[in-house]
């Protein structure tokens, strides 16, 4: 198999990305979110707020690379709500890594590595660009709730102490979103869009 | 109005590009895509067969950049399907560029500027980073008509001689893949794919 056949096989098999559901409606409220067009939404959030990053030096080609390939371990392993504590939640390294193995190797070694190692950093979470990367995918599923009137955070009955939680990482990568977003998840708390915390 | 409203109002904007949908068929033949989930894909393509490019020193990062926003404008113009030859063809370039004019000049100008100046870019199509990000775009759609044993094509009766002539300019991006997309257009006109040409 020569090396642009590998790749066209890879470049077929991640179609099935724009088949993966997620639980972000979008903000039209019209249906929910698959995790080809979440992709794409983040790489321009990322072309757009880099100057929000917690580091000033932060490589945007690398962060772009981060987000755009991020999500297809999903297509083996499916997408983990972020607020599940259940077993979905528990297995979800093991699932993403097999299907981090099985996706990326469909590729020539040399890209199969590269792509290897950008998921392994964001997964890490250490560097600049990865912390980045992963507080645009934590503050755009809370975007679209703030503008659907909490409709996935309602369906799962989740709460403000839950979102302000899991959200909270958003700080180490971009402390002005994470001002950002706390607001607008304490105007979605004042307007009932989340359940109540136990008082 | 300060530059993150700003850049938050654009990004809240460009959720609408996950609805504007393309005559292209899903691989999986279950339903059209969408312009965002699109662009994603020749993203991921720029990465992966940027080696194919006409130049060697294409400047990945900015291909990335101008196939993430180049369909922005469809918010406002909606898709023109490329065969197209009819109205919607004739007033193509003026209802794109009255959209990236409104779209565009919602982020703070700076920005505004460098987004308009990668899609002009693309749309002229003179600079070795434009003309791959050009040809990714016209080969994903004869990809996904080739496995979807051409849904689009026979759906609007196009022939074997309106694609080729129509992807031509792949080759003026990416010589290697044009020799691929050639034998594939080849293949669908023999499997019946393709309406027959007058002979």
């Amino acid at each position: 198999v020569n090396r642009l056949s590998q790749q066209i096989r890879f470049i077929v098999e991640i179609d099935k990305l724009k088949q993966v559901v997620r639980q972000t409606i979008l903000m039209d409220r019209s249906r929910a979110e698959n995790s080809a067009e979440h992709s794409w939404h983040l790489a321009l959030m990322a072309l757009v707020l880099s100057e929000h990053a917690a580091f000033r030096q932060v490589d945007v080609g690398r962060v772009l690379k981060m987000v755009l390939i991020h999500d297809l371990v999903e297509i083996d392993a499916g997408d983990t709500f972020c607020y599940d504590e259940g077993p979905a939640s528990a297995s979800k390294t093991e699932r993403e890594t097999a299907g981090a193995e099985r996706i990326f190797n469909l590729l020539p070694e040399d890209q199969a590595k590269t792509f290897r190692a950008l998921w392994d950093e964001f997964e890490k979470a250490e560097t600049p660009e990865s912390r980045f990367a992963r507080a645009l995918d934590r503050l755009q599923p809370v975007l679209h709730n703030y503008l659907t009137k909490g409709m996935a955070w309602r369906k799962h009955g989740i709460r403000k102490s839950q979102v302000l939680g899991r959200n909270q990482v958003i700080e180490d990568g971009a402390p002005a979103l994470w001002s950002f977003a706390k607001a607008i998840i304490e105007e979605a708390a004042q307007k009932g869009y989340l359940a109540s915390d136990p008082s």
